[in-house]
């Protein structure tokens, strides 16, 4: 049985109330998003001007749209938007996003808008995305309610729940634009007058298209049934969750407030822990945790191996290993005689993994049989390799790291590097696509991977 | 008066001890790295073997360099280094710069000689960087002893004192190919059987090329010493060190263990603490953190305004201020009203600042007059805009940033960005070379400014 809203995201049939043919415009870029996601659906257009916008036919009114349209997208000024609501519902739609803002968030007036709006949400039975929402994201379905440009989204398999506009505008351009992996569903959920948070993880929960979901909130509107919705679902997804909502530190900084916060903080952290939700605490994380869960397994435990060109690193990166809650075992006997076999006997073998000697022999004979005997070692969870990329020191096949996270399929591989920035962009860019992420700094691997490690522990906690 | 390790950075004439004409081979990059930074003073080289080497006559031993040369780079193996060493100094050579590893770090014999080697430096007063040092650079004189291929390494205000080779090799190659700054001069300190990092701290407090100092140590040699020269040279340069040396770590991760170090390092932390120096916990952060010291004044307090596209943004950098120990306060009336002259109406200004609404008018407007408002508060220290950069809203001249920071000299200004990757990469590329640091993770400029605070905190304490 399909869930109450799998009609968001998988319309056959869309209608614009709104529709503009004003290049730039919210009424107008929400057309174009829809066009260049190849949406299959039907799309209906409204304004009073009527004529042609980007080829498609424009309805004067609601009054002339088709009955039981799956879908309307009201992009009207917020005083606009009860009425248009209103003449929709007589044409047989029963789901809406309402795009606009100006409403509880804005002013008292708005607030009465937004008022009605929930009144006629409540007598009539439809169901609301919004208001003040940058819309959603479907790609299985081809289908985008967003109006910020941003052309073609990539499919993925991670879904986001975000509270306000900026994630499914500006973050997703970021995405689009400097990442290699894709989304399944986005939700901005606006001022969720109807639509909250727990009804969004209900869906993504069951969602088939889903595998993880990552969501940015300021604040929770139903605990209780947030709680009851996440505790089941985490048993089965990931679940990654950027709770702000300090505002007061933007207020006033004073270290009385901070302590009141870091109290109220705490609640926050208990309640997301009983929920099973792993909390992060990086705006960055939202999209690297992204780029992870797209790509990776969750690694079983928290152990894991790293190599390393230089003594220092191996130093430093084994201290973040500790701050982070990642074990660095030892190897076993075999896995050591596998390293010193590669290595020079003046260097003694041990986890991290010193690759800087065997690596010098050749950069991506190292790398490979060093990752191959840490990936074949039982007391090992997940590898990142830190890969040494100058041109001095020559430059690997990229593909066989590409191949060894094949080969090892139940063990994370993040990578990351050092040296000629070139090399790395020109590596990420080979690998990236092919399913091993990378990081540009050496930190965040461990960072990620420690979010990776929470999540298993949740998804299998007793 | 000249300190006493100031003909390292400025030798008049160089004698490598083991050059190669093998490409490749670290006696032969370290010629190619000299040439390539323009060494303006002569250069000899030795090997058994004579002929020439990238243009440049070789002497076949010792016995045939002239008396009183400033330096000699000695790259033969461990065991050849102490008969080298004494014939450079029957030659007057008095200063050294021993390359080879294989000594105390290596084994039981390599350790012997080091012995030797350190008995030489007694009784003959010599001075030695190393042994099993990746050399040093002082760009101000074009001259570096680093055999890792680096080429031309481009000139600036920061150096780096570093324990380990990693520093002055990869890590630098990444500043050369990724970062836009330059460094005046980096010690690699190596076994420090004689140079250690209070000596060479002592030499750039003194040094009028160097305005500030970032250290990686693994150990602390005479801590009593650096300690004495720490508080000296902190009151007039800022210095930043990385003190990892957690090794423990990377051995057993036990949580016993773990508590364990997290005493010792709290006396660390206290140590550097009395010596004034800023402890930093990040790789990364050594080469940021030099990027900022490379550009920026240092804040006078830890007053910060940003200038967010996002209220979510907003939110969850405030919560990263109060957390990295930066006050956001509030702002002067008429810095209020300025903002709220550029805003529509319906957005009430303060601090951070909700750029969205003045960027939606014109991206450099809204940011440029933004800045500027908050920039001219005297309650504001430091400023942080988050740049939203994507072609569909319009792309600003980037140019008006460096004017603005021009005009401001005494306030940081730290750039990031949401948006398209493109245009980063583009703005970067334009700002960078003219003055004003950008970092790619909207985190990094508040904890690098954090950093900022802490030296400036440092110089100006009782």
């Amino acid at each position: 049985m399909k869930h109450r809203l799998s009609v968001f995201f998988e319309p056959e049939s869309v209608a614009i109330i709104g529709a503009s043919g004003t290049v730039s415009k919210p009424g107008y870029d929400v057309i174009r998003n829809i066009l260049a996601n190849d949406f299959k659906g039907k799309i209906y257009l409204v304004n009073p001007k009527g004529g042609e916008i980007l080829g498609l036919p424009v309805q004067p009114s609601v009054g002339s749209l088709p009955d039981g349209i799956d879908l309307g997208i009201i992009i009207l000024p917020a005083k606009e938007t009860p009425q248009a609501l209103r003449e929709c519902i007589d044409k047989g739609i029963k789901h809406f996003v309402l795009s606009a803002g100006g409403f509880a968030e804005f002013d008292e007036y708005g607030a009465r808008i937004q008022q009605e709006l929930t009144g006629i949400i409540r007598e009539k039975g439809i169901r609301v995305l919004g208001p003040n929402t940058s819309g959603h994201t479907s790609t299985p379905h081809q289908f985008t309610s967003t109006f910020f440009p941003l052309g073609k989204i990539r499919r993925g398999k991670v879904s986001y729940i975000a509270q306000t506009g900026n994630f499914a505008t500006h973050s997703m351009k970021y995405i689009l634009t400097g990442e290699h992996f894709g989304v399944a569903r986005v939700i901005g959920l606006g001022n969720k007058i109807d639509i909250e948070e727990s009804e969004a993880l209900e869906f993504l929960g069951e969602d088939p298209e889903t595998n993880a979901i990552i969501m940015y909130l300021e604040s929770i509107k139903r605990p209780r049934r947030l709680l009851e919705v996440a505790r089941e679902v985490t048993r089965r997804k990931p679940v990654i969750m950027l709770k702000s909502g300090a505002t007061e530190a933007g207020r006033h900084a004073a270290v009385a407030h901070t302590a009141a916060m870091a109290a109220e903080d705490r609640l926050v952290d208990g309640f997301l822990r009983q929920a099973g939700i792993v909390r992060i605490r990086d705006y960055t994380h939202l999209i690297l945790a992204g780029k992870a869960l797209s790509m990776l397994p969750l690694p079983k435990k928290n152990r894991v191996s790293f190599l390393a060109p230089s003594g220092a690193m191996l130093v430093c990166l084994s201290d973040l290993c500790i701050r982070v809650g990642l074990d660095i075992p030892e190897l076993a006997p075999e896995t050591v005689k596998k390293l010193q076999d590669i290595t020079p006997p003046y260097i003694r073998m041990r986890n991290p993994v010193d690759i800087w000697a065997a690596a010098s022999r050749g950069i991506e004979l190292g790398y490979r049989e060093g990752m191959e005997a840490v990936l074949n070692d039982p007391s090992i969870d997940a590898v990142v390799p830190i890969l040494m990329l100058t041109k001095d020191t020559g430059i690997p096949h990229y593909s066989f790291i590409v191949e060894l996270a094949k080969k090892f399929p139940e063990k994370p591989i993040l990578v990351t590097f050092s040296g000629d920035k070139y090399y790395m962009e020109e590596c990420r860019s080979v690998i990236e696509p092919l399913g091993v992420p990378t990081f540009f700094e050496i930190e965040e691997p461990f960072e990620i991977l420690s979010i990776l490690v929470r999540c298993a522990r949740a998804m299998n906690r007793p």
